[in-house]
Parts: C-alpha cells; structure tokens; sequence
C-alpha cells in the first residue's frame, strides 16, 4: 500500500512543540513523499514556522485550535473539558477517515484515553498497550505495556502477548517471534499472580505463538527474547532505566577517554567508531511507541524528542500504515480466542 | 569496632558454591585480616577447597551438613523443612550471637523467610527489604526493595525510604541523602495506589527526611537521588535491567572498537583507560545486597557471582558489622514514628 496518504499530527504535544514538530516534518519529508499531514494547534505559532520549512508547508494543512491538553492534565479531565484540544481533533481525523495515523508527543494517559474512546478497541482487546522496540545484543526487540496501564491482570498480559507477537513479525520482520515474560526470576513460582497466572495460560495453551517463559531484566539487553511482554508499570520503569544506564555508560566513557593523553588519543582515533556506536543508541533512533490495540493507528512520541526524533516517529507510524498492522492483528486474532485459551487451562 | 569478629557463611548457596565461598575467603582475608568464618556446608567438599587455600583455612571452622536449600524451593517449604540446611544453620548463628553477620548467596525467598523468622524485625519495620548501592553518574546511589517483597504497600515503601536514608548515611557516608519513590511519572497523580499513598506521606510528613518526590527510571543511573525506593517487583527488574544494559553496551563497545584499523589502534591506546571503566562498572565490585529491617547483619550475594563477587560481599558485610549498623537504623528509627506521620496525612 506505498501509495499516498495522511497522517494527522497534535503540533502541540511535546515539550519543543510545535517547532520540533514541523522541523521533524520537514526532515521526514526527504524519506517519506507521499505523506501529507493534518497539523492541528495553534495557527499563529504554527504559520511562521511552516514558512521556514518549505517542504514541510507544502504538504501540510492547518488546523487551527487554541487549545491543547497539559502534561499535568488527568487523563478522565482531558477527555471530559478536551474536545478541542489539538491531540482530540487529532484523533478525530483518523476515526473519520481524514488520516491513516496520528502522532502525538502529548500526554501520554489522555492520548490512551482518548484514542480508546474515539477509535475504540480492536476485537477481543480490552486495553491498549504501548509498544515500541529497542536495540539489544542480538538485534532489535519490542516490549510492552510501557506504561499504558499501571495495574494489569493476567487476561490483559495475554492480550500484551498475542499483539507483541504480531509488531515483532510485521513490524521487525521476525518469521517466529520468542514471547517472554518479565518477572523478578526464571521459576514458575516467581512473581505476583497476574504474571504468574498469564505465564500458565500461554504455557498451556493452543495460541500459535512461542512462548519462552518467564525473563529477567537482564534479558532486555541480552535480547534473550523478540517480544517481552509485562504491565505498564515495571514497562514504563524498565525501558526508561536503560536510558539513563546507557547515559551513564556514555558518560563514563567520556570521562575514561579523556583521562590520560594516551586515552585521549584513542579516542580520538576510535572516534568514528565510537560515533556509529552513539548513533546505534540514540534513543532518537527508536521514538514514536504504537497503541496497540486501538482501532486505528496511534503512535506516541516521546515528550521531550526534537525534531529528528519526531521524524523517527513518523517513519515508524508510515511503516505501519505501509504494513496495514490493525488489519494483521485482526486478522491474526481471529485465529486466537484468549477466553477459550483460559478456559482450558482454569 | 575494629575488634576480632566472625561471619557465618552459607558455604552451599550460589551457582559457584562451594569453591567460591572458599576462594572468596582466601581474597577477603588479605583486606580484613580480623574475621573469622563459620562455614555451613558439606565437610566433604569444603575440606580439601580449604587445603587449597591455606589463609582461609587459617580462619575458618566447618560445621557439617549434608542438606542445602535448593533455588527452586518455595520459601515456606524451605522454612518449614530446611531446619537443618547450610543457610538456616548459618543464620542461627547470628542468633546465638556465635556470629556478627551472615552472607548466603543462596535461594533470596528462603533466606528472607529464614531471616525473618529467626532474626525476626527491627522494632517499627513490619518487612525485611533487599537494599544495595550501584554505580551513578553522580557516584553511588541506594536503591530498595530489589525483590524482597513482590507487593509493597504505602506503609513498606515509607518504612524502606527510613531504612535506605539510614543505609545512605552509614554506609555510603552520605550527610543528608536525598530520597525519591520511583514511578512513572513526576507528577503527583501518576502511579498506583501504593506509591501516591506513599508519596503523600513522605512529603507531607515531619520525618526528618530530604524527600526528592517521584522519580523515573532513567533517574536511576542518571543518580538524581541518593536513595531510590521501590516495591520488589519493579525494584529487582530495574536493577538486571541496568545490568543487562550494561553489558549491551559493553557488548556494541566491543564491536565498535574491533571494527576497522583504525579502531581497534585507538581501542589499544585507549585499552588501560577502558579497563578502569570496566572495573568501575564491574557487578561485582558492588555485590552484597543488605536484608534490611531484619534484627540481624544478613547479607544476599548474587547467585551466579564468582570467588570475588564473595569477597566483595564480605567486605560489605564487615562494613555493615562495623559500623553498627542495625544500631543506627533502632536510633535513627527511634526518633520516627511512621504510624503517627502517616496518621498526621491522614
């Protein structure tokens, strides 16, 4: 489906919207021409900065509001007073049919909530999860809830799992992705009940995926697993905690490489090397996280990228417009009944 | 109090055990040339490891047994029939007073369950929490629960947040440690239940505490606190996670530095400059995790660490031991009436 199409873009999440915002269009622009865009915010901030983007004015429109939803804003309060805010009409425009997909870098609980009221779930989906995937010792991988819903049970856990195994194989490209489950040990009695409950339903059960088991938080950068699967708490947690450890590595390694002259001079000579390195880690690479399990394409930003991480983002929301992954998931859901899956276990 | 002590090991526990335990002695008896060592384990494996090993034999008595807990043992089994294990025995031995402190690098359920049930808690602390200290961008930090305690309450988290401010003070040598709860977000509505309730108690309450607020993950190696707090579940993730990212990195550093010729002559320059990180970044420069809360010096060494990880536990432990530690935290604690604060918020 490489043809022409639209994404609808809230210009005013993020903390360096909108100017990140038309800036990151204006770099996808090169990679992705056929996309055009819908940006909904505020006109007067908006105008000028598309009259420094050239390519970026020529493909999009705007739509002006002078609302938006604050970072601070509950997410039950942004979609009660908020229908008018920049990342509602947003969504709106993908439930009407106006865009394919919408971006935000916004509030990520009202983003879920409102997505999930306007768009409404994917069959045999009670919640949406965040996705997204991350570079580990054996290749990419994708994990999930991170950070979508804070308590989750084992039902919904199952559900994170069937929709990780689809983005891993249509997304990443994985022919059978490894399902694991993250917990604080490898043993069956590890954990609280809901991933202990969850781990016995995909261990006993006729879905037609591979489940590895249980994995630790070392596995994450192990690779150990395509697809780690767990609540959007300890998610939310576990990915941000490799971000401030790689900082920190970075960190360290600056400071080792600029300790003696001797150290100084490798570095210097190792600098191209340790560059390709930097760029293999920027988290910028890796921005733009799915809903998964709405009933359309929504993709969340992270709140403080700019505008390189923001075109990562709609690249990653182009793919999977692109790979049609709400008509995958459907289709490959409709060969799964979770509820059935339980049942023969319980 | 520098005087003559001994330590009671659990000489069974861990992937390396028994030689590690061993060859872990002859290390720590070069630095710590006052302690003596009750090792519990099987006389048959433990006597020619210590004909091997002529200083830790020197200093060290067997007390025979043929049982060990083993890693898949549930925690009440093994506290209901590991009465004669290698870590029950050693743990008893603090007890009787035969001991200062004991180390097991043992099954973590078992040894709280033993611990708690022996031992038994400090006046004020209602559960025994896993804390230890790992290395930040801005130096070390404490973090707990690592995996004590899979579901943790208001009331847990604030006790933790008491215990790691003290283990922070004592043990890291800092004068006032900042504290942060982690969660998914700074704001205040963030979270579950458990750690707003917490967060409302510790900031509104007259603990003479420096409480930070919520923090992130990425916090954690950025080293935004000194002591970051946690349930066991997320605690325990977030911590192999920082691991397991770690040696990614490592790992794509690696590859970096052998990639062209260039490199790998910058990556030799650069080599003893890299080895000091290496050694900075080491797990087990930092292995030895603190059970604390309970009535007793007991430590938890990593389960796959080797004869220097178990130096390295030992010297924590000798640490803790001089310091007087459990003193401090029944002052300290004596001077904090959790109850009453949480009932001021209230």
């Amino acid at each position: 489906m490489n043809t022409r199409f639209t994404l609808s873009l809230d210009a005013m999440g993020g903390d360096h919207a909108p100017k990140m915002v038309v800036e990151g269009i204006e770099i996808a622009c090169e990679r992705f021409p056929d996309i055009d865009f819908l940006l909904f915010g505020d006109e007067k901030q908006l105008k000028p900065l598309l009259d420094a983007c050239p390519r970026a004015k020529a493909r999009s429109q705007i739509h002006h509001t002078d609302e938006a939803v604050q970072n601070e804003t509950k997410a039950a309060v942004a979609l009660r007073r908020g229908r008018n805010t920049s990342m509602r009409l947003a969504i709106n425009a993908v439930k009407d049919g106006r865009a394919a997909g919408v971006i935000s870098s916004g509030n990520t609980g009202a983003l879920m909530a409102m997505g999930k009221f306007v768009l409404k779930m994917l069959p045999g989906i009670d919640r949406p999860a965040i996705a997204t995937y991350f570079p580990t010792q054996r290749g990419d991988s994708v994990m999930l809830d991170l950070g979508a819903n804070v308590e989750c049970d084992e039902r919904n856990l199952v559900q994170f799992a069937v929709m990780g195994e689809v983005f891993a194989r249509n997304v990443l490209g994985v022919q059978q992705p490894s399902i694991g489950l993250l917990n604080v040990g490898v043993e069956g009695f590890k954990g609280n009940d809901a991933v202990r409950a969850a781990h016995d339903i995909l261990r006993e059960s006729t879905l037609p995926i591979k489940f590895h088991g249980f994995v630790e938080g070392d596995d994450i950068g192990l690779g150990t697993v395509d697809v780690v699967v767990t609540d959007g708490f300890t998610g939310n947690i576990a990915l941000k905690t490799t971000e401030g450890t790689a900082k920190m590595v970075a960190f360290f390694l600056k400071q080792a490489l600029t300790g003696s002259f001797m150290a100084k001079l490798g570095g210097l000579l190792a600098r191209p090397a340790l560059n390709v390195l930097r760029t293999r880690m920027d988290p910028r690479r890796y921005n733009g996280a799915m809903l998964v399990g709405l009933n359309g394409i929504c993709v969340k930003s992270h709140g403080s990228t700019d505008e390189i991480g923001f075109a990562t983002a709609i690249g990653v929301t182009a793919n999977l417009v692109n790979g049609q992954f709400n008509e995958r998931i459907k289709e490959d859901m409709g060969g799964i009944n979770i509820d059935q899956s339980a049942a023969e276990v319980a």
